[in-house]
């Protein structure tokens, strides 16, 4: 039953287009991989409107998040998505879990894999565990962020967001701002959005730009991307305007000179988000340090996307948790 | 099915009487609200009885609750409660959890609005936080104690309690001893217990009552309470005696003298519980500090039905929950 | 539909053969309770391999986890048994919870016996806690870890484990090495292992022994174990090598020289394991504290079945779930 529903809103050939046994980053995604993600999401985005929210595609699977970062938010993302899917999940606290006391990270998802886990969903302060995990472990893995590395489901919903808005990214200005260097968001949103088609500008203070980032863009052979330090500029005529999550103890480490100089000359307030186009819309990841990422004003405003974001985000994770796992032939 | 089983055990007229889309407290509950939470609760507990204790009422609603402070004893009532109508259950431990970090209260309550919960449970040490969240959100806000303030649950659960015994609060008087002043058990039972028609006596060191109690009472409009300091007078001939909790800060913030001085004139003894009348009931919210508010010869005594509130509790919550958001037309 | 697919792989004299309420502990386990056990995992263990491993057998009981101790391994393997046997779950985090804060282990157990618990899955640092449970409350207790005492389910999981591989304990010859003093996984392998006609060899450090082993055993009534504190004399023509877990701590503690040297007399190594049969099986109840008491080679080898450990842990313990409250007659 569920599948029937979901299946009508597939395109016919969706077995062929999804290659991924796991999800890591959006960088190795096919643009038709990412256009099926987000036709899925649609179908799932219906299951939630429903008076009765949950199909079974995933009953009897189990869905492990291991998280050794915190992240309430994302968490309870991923756990929403499961459930909805009819999946049991279980929680680990890896940050504080006896799972890895004395245990290497790939001896616990063994371990978590032998218990009878389909599904690890890992968060982890080290760029690329998710991979290491991808290759201990026959369970489908994903990512839901690796240190400053990716976090692949944050740019499909971000993606997926502006799509339902816009219809298209082809050619749309998207002005990401903030620390760029330390943003695993901005990371995979630029594989993300360049391949759907945007132009992306990015902004932000010179000591949270990656070192050499026209060079880094070069090589890796993206295309549409720029840098432009001066805000105005690259907010003028955006379609879509991000700001990213400031950690605060940036300024600790001496990256920042002050958060007030900061909200000064990067802060998003309402007469800059002006010099976009109108209408033009607001994302951050969430959750927003209120009044130095954004003014109250137009977190809260007409242009912003942001609660948007995190309902569609459990739409993509059901979408990604259904594509790795929930699939009859898979 | 379920909902057959359920509306079989309410009267006609229901879904006139109830007019609530959050439980903030009992304050404005109407006595026909409050008979209609009991009458639905006892078909709650005819489930619970059952072999399989489980209802499919609440099948793809979801359930937040978001705790400030802990309590795991009231967070598995609530969560086994939604579990019993077969919703899905996501716990926030809110007290240190990144939802909340960098993130005002209302920022958080809209994210979990955003990823999709029905009905948001809060705990918070700040009087009025639950109120603030049900203007903010369109969930379904159910109160599981904030500050000194409220605990609507609760006193439904106690009256509950005192009802499927005696049948009736009408005209029986109930002696409450303790730390009246920070007890939000205190506070919804006085509105609780007024409504359904009890003779309330508050009983406790002048230093945890209210100041100024009798011009509250007045001030408040409600009937049938009193003070009286000296215990032997408060438990003289009551139908029922409730001992409240005793934080043993208070001594620390220099409220008592001692808490020796506390048990030897306040603590609920045998000697003392022969005051009141034969078969009087002895309620406690839980957890007692044994030899402290009860001596142990009463806590497990036969008047004592300290464990039934437990086991009412989760019959009183499933019902809140099931008349929040259960409902076919709600 | 679950009970009939259960059922066939049970013998007709199953319900007469079961005589337990709780599980404490395999001392008081006859041997066709063990049998039996371990034909129900294997019913279980099928489940596990369907496409959807879930089973409605025990839809509508609530399965509290209470740990006093933390172990996100063993309380994960409980929650997932109880989840894939389609019961409700609650993990109450014992160690810090507030269930126990000001109230008595007794108090907190009728508690969470009041709040509908039908097993509660109990792990805690005394020595004989899950006993004193099972005098003080209706619903089902199964000891997952009681101090140095016993931990059944582990148990059971290695003698099953062992059945699998090998058809039969009868007259093998099993070697456990290392912490005997302080390990619960021995004290009921002890147990289990000797009800099933094993010969058991203990090998460890004079200081990590109990002391007077001998006299113990013979009090006990225990055939078939001997202590060797040779390595090389107890793994020569082993059946199966069992190391144990090394608290680190115990070298503080001044029981150890030096880990160095527990590794250089104790260590599980390929040079080692060669001394016992061609083809023995190495377990270790996990986590491993690779290097120490096992070499990695050995660890991740041919002959290890740590891994399968882990998953005839569910198995188990969804059988155990199973006999002590899934039973239409029970």
């Amino acid at each position: 039953m569920a599948d029937l529903s979901l299946s009508t809103g597939l395109p016919e050939t969706s077995p062929d287009v999804w290659k991924h046994e796991h999800v890591l980053d959006v960088d190795d995604f096919s643009r038709d991989e990412i256009d099926l993600v987000h036709e899925v999401a649609d179908a799932m985005g219906e299951i939630l409107t429903r008076e009765v929210k949950k199909v079974p595609t995933l009953r009897g699977k189990t869905v492990v998040t291991m998280f050794y970062e915190a992240s309430t938010r994302t968490r309870a993302s991923f756990e929403l998505a499961a459930k909805n899917l009819s999946a049991d999940t279980v929680n680990l606290d890896a940050s504080k879990s006896s799972v890895t006391k004395g245990e290497s990270f790939i001896d616990s998802l063994r371990t978590i894999q032998a218990l009878g886990a389909d599904v690890i969903i890992i968060r982890h302060s080290h760029s690329g565990a998710p991979y290491l995990a991808s290759r201990s472990v026959h369970a489908h893995i994903v990512n839901a962020g690796d240190g400053w590395h990716a976090h692949p489901s944050q740019s499909l919903l971000d993606t997926y967001t502006i799509r339902k808005h816009l219809g298209t990214l082809e050619d749309k200005k998207i002005a990401i701002v903030g620390d760029i260097l330390h943003s695993r968001v901005a990371h995979s949103n630029l594989w993300g959005m360049s391949k759907l088609g945007a132009q992306i500008v990015l902004c932000g203070p010179q000591t949270l730009l990656p070192l050499d980032t026209e060079g880094f863009i070069s090589r890796s052979g993206l295309s549409g991307v720029t840098v432009e330090p001066v805000i105005e500029k690259a907010l003028k005529d955006a379609d879509i305007v991000m700001a990213l999550r400031l950690q605060l103890e940036r300024q600790q480490a001496g990256l920042l000179p002050t958060i007030r100089e900061y909200v000064q000359r990067y802060a998003i307030t309402a007469e800059r988000l002006r010099l976009a186009k109108p209408n033009a819309l607001l994302l951050h990841p969430g959750p927003v340090n209120e009044g130095i990422e954004l003014s109250p004003e137009v977190a809260y405003g007409a242009q912003s996307v942001i609660q948007e974001q995190v309902t569609n985000g459990v739409a993509i994770r059901m979408a990604l948790l259904y594509l790795v796992c929930g699939r009859k032939h898979n």
